[in-house]
């Protein structure tokens, strides 16, 4: 059974998107940096950004039995944001397996900042998905280039944070489907930071923000936008396709 | 009998995308073949297809002042259908430009059929959008290539039509944003049928079938499309960009 | 006849890009049908094809150590022809390890037909790639829908293929870079025939014709096709990423 | 010096690309600050920038009759460079309807800096093309965000210049076909600076540096982006489209 994490017993099924927010959960148990700006853990501090949003909201985190992610669990995800950064090799094949073949079945999948070496992310992109870093409290301006998308509704030209890990360039991944934001760096360089990726019936947004020792998941902004990216994740998708042999629909 | 978009009080602002549906109306008051299929023009079958989604539906025609397009009007679409063929021409450059603004302003668009060559369509592509055609009542398959697409949501694999004009490749369009439908024809030629594109801050969307003299707007799944467009086109957008001169947000 | 590529004392290393014609080499060996049609196997069909376009070409087999792809022979290869189709499970982990990471670091790839399902391709694109099929000895026509791209060089507007395997949509890969050619099949399917994917330093051209038993490609046109391919493949790209911690540029 | 394209006797049709670099030509004239940098224009700075890359390079500029870009001159040109600023309004609509035509037609066109707002351009795009701009001598750093597009041969990860023009988003263009560049600027913004956009059978390159009062186009790495960009935009093309009424190729 998937308990509320909210206490709301008044969920509708057709009118709520079920999201569940995956989190490694390590970092804040055994680092106090971490633990002093997240001490619930990341999953929490995002699961409560978003409660005002009206979603279903579960959240799972790597020690639970299948890190959480049950059949039963998935099942009854819409949206799966994820995050993870020292464990990914901890996530053990089998639920990577289940969770890719959920995505591109059409559930939804937000991965954030360090999820972008995780074995999931890696597996659907087909590169290595590696890229620069910097720890150094930087600033970061995450700046619109898609004003048309619906994960921009409700932001300004920018989203400015004044402590961030630095992502760069070369970011190994096939061109996004969408280039949403761009993000620059104080130290001087610049990431693709939000990005999409269609993958069969499944919609994927990568979004770089969100290093454990900064505050990024109380920003607003930052959490519009993954409730924007939840609602557009969430938005129906087509049929199963049918592979395999086929006869022929006209006489040949 | 559809309603009109302005003054309705029945309008309730949050609730219902508001869609005005613009046709030339020429060929069904001249031409009996098509006065048959579509006796009180193709702006009207579409609006009838539209009603069950809940839609806010007005409807527009070429002969009209400022071709029903006034300000007043275009203030209150979210999203406007465009269905032109024998009078592009006719179309007034003033109202061109007024709808042009309002598109990249965050207007959803919705292109059919030989709406191709007309000059918003032209003006918002960049290219002529020239094609090739045939009247030869033959059988068009649809084929969904984005099924993670909303577009496509409640369709199957393909959508088959028993009878369309050929439109075929090259296309003169700049390669769009999202690939959603191609088109097979019985006489041998495909096309890029269901096609999205960005700009600025509006979503468009071409849809290749429609000519004038099949009843393909009575069929539910083109309507299907039609009404997925229009949600998918009035998603919620970014903030209007600023444009020019700018002081410097960091220290240079 | 075909020259070995490594020692060639005739190779120009500024002149002729270097091709490496990959065949798993077995049906033509078991099965009378395909050898009939292509008796020295279709690696030496497809070198005998590119002969006259200068290029230094050299071919390998599955039933070679290390499947004909050591080091060495990727290390002297600008551009790998793929065509397998009964044995992608007998090519070893080690093999498509090697070569993905050679396609990364910016060797050219070209995946013939069932190669649609090889380890590599699949790994390349992060998605299932499957797709329909049928063996009907169908008509197929490969419409060309960007015909600004240096594939398209030297062909009409069309390729005709009196008998070919129909591949139908949905085929499960990303949307492609670049989309040049769309299939078109007489019993009623369309495919996304030909597709341009780029990947870190890598750039890879699908190209969906050639099923064993048809002399696909002894076609002057396909040949041509594969021959523009190896040279957009083989055209220069950047330097190699570099990735991992990175000082600041600008002061933070 | 710069020869006469046409007649000149050394010119080898099947070797050397021919370019026609033009560029309005005022600011140089009137404005001391430009002439000090440029004496001889831009257009005669970048053609001697050019010159070791073997291409047959022309110039053209703005107060010629037709400009410069007498049908004589088109026909004898694979690839344009475009630089104008001040004078857009100037440049009359039958040379631009002429230029437009032969870039759908497969001439390449590379549009540097100010361009963007050239009619040319923005006829190409389909949108207003407007951006942000600030003239602060600021430090731009301009990432490669595609190392496996030909365009970026021989740079390393980035190229920097002391002194730019800003340019930031948002950049009012349709989503690149492939993204090369993002620029980084030191006051705060980024900017998609290096974009390649197909159009028929034309190929088009945008790069955003440039500004008359600096000395970008003696800087030996903005130079080969152009040179790099001159080959990829004058690579093999494909057949012109027919368009219009059309027979069946099947039984219909």
């Amino acid at each position: 059974m998937i308990k509320a994490l909210i206490g709301g017993k008044a969920y509708h099924e057709k009118r709520a998107i079920r999201v569940t927010v995956w989190n490694e959960y390590i970092a804040e148990k055994v680092n106090p940096e971490v633990a002093a700006v997240y001490p619930n853990g990341i999953h929490c501090a995002i699961a409560e950004g978003l409660a005002p949003y009206g979603f279903y909201i579960h959240t799972a985190v790597l020690e639970q039995p299948e890190h959480g992610l049950t059949p039963e669990v998935l099942n009854h995800t819409d949206v799966l944001i994820w995050w993870g950064h020292h464990a990914h090799t901890q996530v053990s094949d089998e639920v990577v397996e289940r969770v890719y073949h959920k995505v591109l079945g059409g559930m939804g999948l937000i991965v954030l900042h360090s999820g972008h070496f995780s074995k999931l992310f890696g597996k659907l992109m087909g590169t290595t998905c590696q890229l620069k870093w910097r720890e150094a409290k930087e600033r970061e301006r995450l700046w619109v280039v898609n004003p048309a998308h619906p994960i921009t509704a409700g932001l300004g030209e920018y989203i400015e944070l004044q402590e961030e890990e630095m992502y760069g360039e070369f970011f190994d991944i096939p061109a996004p489907d969408e280039l949403i934001f761009i993000g620059w760096f104080q130290g001087g360089e610049v990431f693709r930071s939000g990005c999409t990726f269609y993958r069969r019936q499944g919609k994927i947004f990568y979004f770089q923000p969100g290093h454990e020792t900064h505050p990024t998941y109380y920003h607003k902004q930052i959490i519009r936008v993954i409730a924007n990216a939840v609602h557009w994740a969430a938005s129906p998708h087509g049929a199963s396709p049918v592979f395999g042999n086929t006869a022929a629909l006209e006489q040949v």
